[in-house]
């Protein structure tokens, strides 16, 4: 297994150098203590949290997986430690607000901490960022009184939570759930249905686990429109607050799955459970969705883990591994053979890993800005903005991310030939492990379809006007670098123009947009990812070969992306210019085997 | 985990309408036998052990996995009869000669036989595959006693066999090979040395395995002009053929893998064992390539049967599970909601399997068909065009249809949401199972550059341009279907262009041919598929509604192609011209993390 080595520099260089973290924090309200000095501590620490405590886990989480015995779960061997060690560090309560018990920074802190120990350990990761569903939905929509009971042992980390959504006939059509709740004289409701996927449903790492679930309340209307948000804890708390009977909730198996087997996914039982209704009645989504869509962006991230871990691991590989001669001559003339990294090839993998980890970081880094942007800023006209960008981008950066970082999780076990399918090397976990994150949180169908209908068409593309506007003023102003800017500038435009020939043909047939989303959504991914490195180029270009050559890589890299991955832009146009009669006109029934 | 279907109709098309098998055979040099009514009975026959037999094991294989343990392996439950049955219905002697023991039919017969074996349950299908190494081998290189020793007992099935040939440290770069043999009085050879990735090098199903190990014999030139191929008994025989002493080829381990559980890959340490050449000294490789091209195709069938698997596991839940409303309306207005099956998404993921599916079926049985005509045809012009074609073509075969595989078993498992990803709907095996096909029997990397180089370049684009004038003929005499001919058509002008480009390129610099590569051969594969379904459409447009409307579905299917998928070829074709700079421009110490 390679250790995983927390990207230290490439962090920095995006949270300071590419998005000038020192001047964004200042403007925050309650945020100007963080410092590049607090920044860069905060990073560091959880830098060795990641390489010294999550990484050496990663593998045992696979091997070990986790246990079902009649109610329990066993989870792998050192993963309760290590999540004490993460509560006790602070680690769970860096992005809480400080009247919640937190520490009260800025979300985009929190995200720089939480893509390393994701990227050390994504089924572990998966158990701390799960209690922030209750924790946010608390802060959102809880009472006085529920927040004092809870929040501070779940943002201490002493105990865990999780989000109840799914249930086994519906996902992403929530409004069809059963899962029912019935108002007791004590104000609390019985509970009483069956969900499943529910990760880190029950575990043997916290003495507690408080439950964010969606149920109806009885007689609540149909859809979405009837579903109510309530707490339900494992254990219910006496009046002291000390653990006391166990609740009507229990795990009923848990999931045999292709990866992220550290965390358990289980199916729950909710048997007269008691819980605590959250918010007002029948607007639970709103209250979950708080929460969702920064777990959007928070799946974007494990994108990013799993690109960085498919690049680390075939790293080392390419330059030792042996075998054959470089076409252009010996490159190596004392060995047997060249190093695979002679290979053109060999270096496409690397570099299309490379790519897009360095690619996601800056998108999700981005977005935690904005976030922070809407959280802290005393700036109403900013924190709109940056709320719209937000929802423009949010849906692009969960699939495109998590598709690239698919991607370069295989190049990354590709470059290993066929050592790459044996366990031992970790990639072929790594590749089983990114799998999942293009189907959680909304598939990638999901996304696009949030995308093209209500991020940009039902938003007349004002949105996506402002974002492609801020392209190409960037352009303009950036003339000189037109190796870059001009086909960036070329893009933005066709950008629009798609976007306008779409929206004409969806106006006479709602399924152009259906048919097109998926395709839009990765060109706009690409698009939005030549926005970014050509920002890279910029700021690079000012710094020679400073750094180690830190600067030239980047330029390299950029170079690389614009030259040979872009292209694929052209593949998603002409596919989703295509229409959609050649998806819709062949008859059901013609579909057979 | 969905029962596998025989796709026995799209067969029948494939070999009798498109390929027009009864004519093919006859103009073969004893194959003709080989009627419509033989070959739908021998097609039947495979698809009945295919289903009955071979895919209720998949999962069990999955599940089981091969057990290790002191040198002995134990393979999943039900394989050993399984084997048993498949050797004893004659499945294992089909395409072997009858000089040699064979039903002496043509190789297609048997590669459709292969296809359905392979989709029910790859595991399984390779520990048949790898029996063919040794038989291979010595009916090209074996003199007729060891024929006489060897080959009845593998051809009926009683013994398995394996082809010997990765160690640790090479695998693709077979001239760095290091296992030796010394000649003994004898005239037999010890053999010394450690292989890895032997799949079924040690296995309960035969009492026992014919290895054809490829190895240096003692003072022997370095690199590929000194490796010499051998068999080697796991049992060596008594003089009178019954199995005697235990020879000194012990499995050491057997690989954790990602998938294809069910079948061993073993680590083998030959001690000393006694081997008998095969051939002459010196000349191995010449005769392992022979078995090596035929496993190349093979290893595309790999890649239809994941396809298959991807669309038939993904179909039935697309139009039972219900999720959300057709974006056009109503489609089940008395159900919750609507079935997936009505989402344009789901429909291009379930297309996009099924394209790949049945394109990747014709592509195979085309080679196939090649094959035979190589392998019977009395006429050596027809021989030798075909030769051409396959060395053109089979890099081609096996790595777009296998990458293509991969993206369709994805696709099958897309359709499911998360419960893609939990393994008692068989997707993510199939998607594990089917990663391994891109990386064995020569990545993806080195079918590329033996297209590139050796098949394209060196060749003088002679094999290139006929096929290229084939496919301009069919489009010049197809000219009434110019919605696909005319597309393709381009396509082809555009494919000898850029061949000629990418030739003036690398004659200043060999790495340009090796920066093309991969995109050039997805490119190919791209535009050979646009050529099969170009055809399906001429052969489909004269049937009209017949037969249920099969021939609408694949004029629907082909459309979807043309439509949807051809246009990645811009992406390929963007990013080939970018040339070799942004991959090699980058210095090896810019390469860090």
């Amino acid at each position: 297994m390679p250790a995983y080595r927390a990207p230290l520099r490439d962090m920095h260089f995006v949270m300071n150098e590419l998005l000038d973290a020192s001047s964004h924090y200042a403007k925050l309200q309650g945020c100007e203590e963080v410092t590049p000095d607090l920044l860069a501590a905060i990073i560091d620490s959880g830098a060795k949290f990641a390489e010294n405590v999550a990484a050496p886990l990663n593998a045992i989480g696979d091997e070990h997986g986790c246990k079902f015995d009649n109610g329990k779960v066993t989870t792998p061997p050192g993963f309760r430690e290590a999540f004490q060690q993460y509560g006790e560090a602070g680690w769970q309560a860096l992005g809480i607000p400080a009247e919640s018990g937190g520490q009260g920074l800025p979300t985009s802190v929190g995200m720089c901490v939480n893509e390393m120990i994701g990227g050390a350990n994504w089924a572990l990761n998966m158990y701390a960022g799960l209690a922030n569903a209750p924790v946010t939905c608390l802060i959102h929509g809880g009472n006085e009184a529920m927040k004092a009971t809870y929040l501070p042992r779940l943002v201490s980390g002493e105990w865990g939570g999780t989000m109840c959504l799914t249930e086994a006939h519906c996902g992403s059509d929530v409004g069809l759930l059963r899962t029912k709740a019935v108002k007791n004289a004590d104000g609390s409701y019985t509970v009483t249905g069956n969900k499943i996927f529910i990760s880190g449903g029950e575990q043997d790492i916290t003495p507690n686990i408080i439950h964010a679930v969606l149920a109806r309340i009885e007689g609540a209307p149909k859809g979405t429109k009837g579903i109510s948000l309530f707490i339900v804890p494992k254990v219910l708390l006496n009046p002291d607050g000390s653990l006391g009977e166990r609740n009507a909730v229990h795990c009923g198996s848990i999931e045999k799955k292709m990866g992220n087997k550290g965390n358990a996914t289980c199916v729950m039982n909710f048997d007269g459970a008691t819980g605590f209704l959250v918010g007002e009645p029948n607007r639970g989504l709103n209250c979950m969705f708080t929460f969702m869509n920064s777990a959007r962006i928070g799946t974007a991230i494990q994108g990013i883990a799993h690109a960085e871990r498919g690049f680390q691991g075939a790293l080392p590989y390419a330059k030792e591994r042996l075998a054959m001669r470089s076409l252009s001559g010996k490159k190596n003339p004392d060995g047997a053979a060249d190093p695979i990294i002679v290979h053109p090839d060999v270096r496409r993998l690397l570099l299309t890993a490379k790519v897009f980890a360095e690619g996601g970081r800056m998108l999700v880094h981005y977005l935690a800005r904005e976030l922070d942007i809407v959280q802290h800023s005393a700036d109403k006209a900013a924190q709109d903005a940056a709320e719209d960008r937000l929802a423009l981008l949010t849906p692009i950066a969960k699939a495109f991310i998590t598709e690239t970082g698919f991607e370069a999780a295989n190049c990354g076990m590709q470059v290993f030939g066929g050592h790459g399918y044996i366990a031992e090397h970790g990639m072929e976990q790594n590749v089983r492990d990114s799998r999942i994150s293009m189907l959680y949180e909304g598939t990638t169908g999901i996304q696009a379809l949030d995308l093209i209908g209500r991020k940009v068409l039902l938003n007349g593309g004002v949105n996506l006007n402002l974002f492609l506007d801020e392209i190409d003023t960037f352009c303009t102003g950036n003339a000189s670098h037109s190796e870059f800017t001009a086909p960036l500038a070329e893009l933005s435009k066709e950008w629009r123009t798609l976007t306008g020939e779409l929206g004409e043909k969806a106006v006479a047939n709602m399924d152009e947009a259906g048919a097109a989303a998926v395709d839009y959504l990765m060109y706009a991914g690409y698009v939005t990812q030549a926005w970014l490195w050509a920002r890279v180029v910029v700021l690079a270009s000012t710094k020679g070969d400073a750094d180690g050559g830190f600067y030239q890589a980047k330029i390299h890299t950029a170079r690389f992306y614009f030259q040979r991955i872009l292209p694929r832009t052209r593949a998603h146009l002409g596919s989703l210019r295509a229409g959609s009669a050649s998806l819709m006109a062949m008859p059901e029934a013609l579909f057979i085997f």
